[in-house]
């Protein structure tokens, strides 16, 4: 049922809005959006992984159904029946619906548009992802690409600057006049969930981390030491031994991985020591994390709104393929 | 059923042969052993998280059975009914059958000897865990000490010197005058395990990790590097981009761990840099890729078998408790 086609002809309807979607490893969230403005949006947890090859017919179908069944308020009727839908993330992946080959280094979003992948023609079509290889760097991402030079596009981000990109894999994304010209991914917050549902540590781990004082405690000894794997065991340790309190550490344990990450981001070659200013874009709770983390070593952290990021990359890919 | 009781008088038969268990959290190894010598051995994963509370007395039932249905050869049948069961590691936590309170450093098998809890009068006793507290340094271990006490009264490690134990936990342990002075833990089989079985990179584990050409590579990278968390993901990147082929995966992460635990261990305030000769205690497979590890920083790594070790110290322990 995926074919690869041409972009549909320009004398197309261009009036009617588009669905836009982030549709990654274990979430998806769909925006209607009429010229770059949000009219409906919808979350769910039906992310690339949950979805087999015999499903992904259904789950198309049910984004475009996913504002159907609401009644119109600010949306007239016709507007729901979306002009196309757009999509970025993991579902370009060789686990998604179709595979958008990554664009090399440096991507700016006109490279973008030229390598959009139509998988139904004039209805379906997928954002490719971003490599960067220069051996032994190597790395790859998928979804981020599009909020960071969405961010650009909207002028929260100058065309010169470092991004650092929390989620389940943090990148630290050097952008050059306006492009991304460099980047590296750090585990984090995979590790953190490994480290909580499969670890020795995991009965450790009560609620949520926070910017709190144990956080500070563990960012600091990660920024300081290159032991990471070692003083994960002594946060057990300590608890064993009355010498630490339990509720403290699920904190502690976020500010050794974060700490460790912000150390290998600002440290790394790509990184340049004179720049004072970093740009955290990311989901609130991560991006506070991360704002706190790097504000530690002395840089000035900003914090940015991820999902207006997205919505601005993708109308404007959305509009220089019309 | 357990209860907590005084040793059995002096005068019991001391001719009868003892059964000692290494009871570890995933496995468990039986040896019916007579003055020092192993008359029969038995191995199974009915690790201490296998038993539940109730479970106990038929997990315990089962080692004195464990040899009852092997035809006598070299062993006469009265010796099978060992006089007592001496058992260490993870069946002394308080995930096991009864918590025998951690002995703090420094440790010698004299303090281990004190310290035996008898869970059952005359019959079955285990030997305690080393704790280290040294704020901020806090660690713990539950059978390795048996090991490492066991290789110095065996004469296969001097009265001073650094020990590397490898396993799901690896620990650097620094002896002084034959004692347990102080040591560190460093997760690295725990971690290589979570990333095998539950992380991005699962799929790229083909086979064991092998002493090879990638396994070297992984080891200087993390020697001369500290940005493990990164690196792991440039693993993937290099499959996916073609840099690096997917067969190499696995001995390369393997490297990058224990060159990663090795960085760790070699550098940590409590070694020195004096030292060099490391000691190596373990099983066979992972003494052997620690062993090549530790040689690429240009120190010199013996490896010891850890049975013998384990037998020696148990054996000693059992003959000073009668």
């Amino acid at each position: 049922m995926v074919t690869e086609q041409d972009p549909p002809a320009a004398e197309e309807s261009a009036s009617l809005p588009v669905l836009l979607v982030d549709w990654g490893t274990t979430n998806r969230r769909v925006y209607l959006v009429e010229r770059g403005r949000i009219l409906r949006e919808h979350d769910d947890t039906r992310g690339v992984l949950s979805i087999d090859r015999a499903g992904w017919e259904t789950a198309i179908s049910e984004i475009s159904r996913a504002f159907e069944d609401v009644e119109a308020q600010d949306v007239k009727a016709q507007d729901v029946k979306a002009r196309f839908t757009l999509m970025a993330g993991m579902v370009g992946s060789n686990r998604g619906l179709a595979e958008a080959p990554y664009v090399p280094c440096p991507v700016g979003l006109d490279d973008l548009v030229k390598n959009v992948l139509w998988v139904r023609a004039g209805s379906v079509a997928i954002v490719p992802g971003v490599s960067f290889l220069d051996p032994p760097h190597a790395d790859v991402m998928r979804g981020e690409e599009v909020q960071v030079l969405g961010a650009i596009e909207q002028g929260s981000l100058p065309s010169d600057c470092l991004v650092c990109h929390p989620g389940t894999h943090n990148k630290w994304i050097r952008i050059e006049s306006g492009r991304i010209a460099s980047f590296r991914t750090v585990m984090t917050g995979e590790l953190f969930n490994l480290l909580r549902k499969h670890s020795i540590l995991s009965d450790l781990f009560d609620g949520e981390p926070a910017d709190d004082g144990a956080f500070a405690a563990g960012v600091d000894h990660a920024i300081a030491n290159s032991d990471l794997i070692s003083e994960l065991f002594r946060v057990r340790a300590r608890v064993l031994l009355g010498a630490s309190a339990r509720k403290e550490a699920a904190s502690y344990v976020s500010g050794l991985l974060i700490g460790s990450d912000v150390r290998i981001g600002l440290g790394a070659e790509e990184t340049d020591a004179a720049t004072d200013v970093v740009y955290v874009l990311g989901s609130a709770s991560l991006t506070q994390l991360y704002v706190a983390a790097i504000s530690r070593t002395g840089r000035r952290a900003v914090g940015l709104d991820d999902k207006a990021a997205f919505v601005a990359g993708m109308s404007r890919i959305a509009e220089r393929l019309r």
